[in-house]
């Protein structure tokens, strides 16, 4: 490492249990500490500004390193600084968190919100290099671990029927039977598909399987004052995207059906989280970010336990239809 | 061109001379008018908020289209407002000063000031068209037009000495003698090298020939209160980098007079802009920005006319010689 002072912005939280991560690595470069408070609604261009201005305050140039310590909402505001300030200084991601470790911190979207508008203004830039380190997931609640396992249950659906064969049997999620193993296994997949599309104009839409009903779950529910956690309403996505798989394309009704099983029996929704009332309110959302010309839906979809192809082009009924049989 | 909405980005005074000028193109095609101040002062996060925001409530997505329509300000804030809305979508711009065709608006830099730093937060990303016209010159008064013309100066020593010996002979600049040719040019000479080093890590250096000393004048002069336009400060960067080149490097001591000669009749700076007495601050901001750590200065230098390398290294002494040579 070769540089002249390092940026570490940090979490609160992730800073306040692991003080001194830092201390012996690097040790001979100048480091200064700059924390952001945990939360989406500080995903924000004022905490951007922030952070550039203490970057410019201290003389960081582009021989100087920032690592952003954290969960997704650090490594989407930090990749974002560093990837900005003087048109890009070199960044480091050290997620803390599941979520963070085989999705946000891997793949180079980053982003900070705008008004209620997720990553409305971001760049498309990798990290020089990311640390995982199993350690963090020890201090995760079990709502945290799952939070990250929405997004493992899809790759294991998109990408290895071993994987999903390894998780389906387990009946809680604790940080130790969560193999290191299963998380390298997400990030080399999720890195490999990236390589071959880094701007998400085709391939990479795969990695969206379960999102696209997942982010209308997110968004209603943030509409409703009663947020939900990203991977949780990927779990539920997963689910009615499972449904139009085997309704609209490949999948077995029986993968269908024990995706359903596994997903609900580890995530134990209860009914006010959607009431069935909303189902319609939350077609709207859909349609809003997804309907084409022909009032047809995009999706990416299994077409086997393991396997997933995109830009399946899919009636509104059929989203329906999938959406009322989630839980 | 194929899009849904199309933003214009536009200087005031640009949209004022020239309020009809898109009518005629993309007929079809929604428009937007975002007008924003003349001037370096607003070219600020705060205004690239502004302009985010405004293509949020207006629904801007990846298939609209961003037009900057403006000198140097409004590309380099269009620019970077475009390559991060949305993770970034497309833009072209429509440079209408001298300064903006040959140089802003090309190569893809863009960005806006924090504080007192030019371009502290920006990103590396190419327009995907630019349209040339030199209409807009005739608009341009003559302090604008010599604006510009120090960086056409810059190109004919840099990389084609035909071109110096067209531009030597003229006693003052009048928008109806700057041929369309010598434009084209500077477009085509600044393209061939930034697609050799797009991200300024080597090649692209020769470009900053004159800009070493031209910088540290534009802010000695800014913390003056007495700021200089960015073309006049090059231009006598390039009468302190040439003697350099001549001392130094390889440049003949008849070519570095000749230089002198003709950038001092065109400019007719007087002792004003720099007293002798502020050489020692001057030669201040230049080791700020170029010192290494063996006590050199580098800088890009002339080789002969018409052709320049990089990296040179060069003691504080000969730079100081330099500057206090330059009027």
């Amino acid at each position: 490492m070769n540089a002249n002072k390092i940026a570490i912005i940090a979490d609160q939280n992730a800073m306040m249990l692991f003080p001194n991560y830092f201390d012996k690595l690097w040790e001979d470069i100048p480091k200064f500490v700059f924390s952001v408070l945990p939360g989406e609604s500080n995903k924000s261009i004022e905490e951007a500004t922030y952070l550039w201005r203490n970057l410019q305050n201290n003389h960081f140039d582009a021989n100087s390193l920032i690592v952003n310590f954290g969960g997704g909402k650090v490594t989407d505001l930090g990749g974002f600084v560093a990837s900005t300030y003087h048109r890009g200084i070199p960044f480091i991601n050290v997620p803390t968190t599941l979520l963070g470790m085989i999705d946000a911190a891997i793949g180079g979207k980053n982003g900070v919100n705008l008004e209620q508008v997720k990553n409305a203004v971001g760049t498309f830039c990798l990290p020089q290099d990311i640390i995982i380190d199993t350690i963090f997931l020890k201090t995760l609640p079990p709502y945290q671990l799952l939070n990250g396992f929405g997004e493992m249950i899809k790759y294991a659906l998109i990408g290895s029927q071993e994987l999903w064969n390894e998780i389906k049997s387990l009946s809680t999620i604790h940080y130790y039977e969560i193999k290191k193993e299963w998380i390298d296994f997400c990030i080399d997949f999720k890195k490999k598909i990236v390589a071959k599309d880094p701007y998400d104009q085709n391939l990479r839409h795969i990695l969206n399987f379960g999102h696209t009903v997942g982010h209308a779950i997110e968004s209603l529910c943030m509409a409703k004052n009663r947020p939900i956690a990203h991977g949780h309403a990927v779990a539920l996505g997963i689910i009615a995207e499972a449904h139009i798989s085997a309704h609209c394309h490949q999948l077995s009704f029986a993968d269908y059906e024990e995706i359903k099983k596994v997903i609900l029996s580890l995530y134990q929704f209860n009914d006010s989280i959607l009431q069935r009332a909303e189902m319609s309110q939350l077609m709207d959302y859909i349609s809003l970010d997804k309907k084409n010309n022909d009032n047809l839906l995009n999706f990416s979809l299994l077409d086997k336990i393991g396997q997933a192809s995109y830009n399946h082009y899919i009636e509104e009924s059929h989203c329906r239809e999938a959406v009322l049989n989630m839980m």
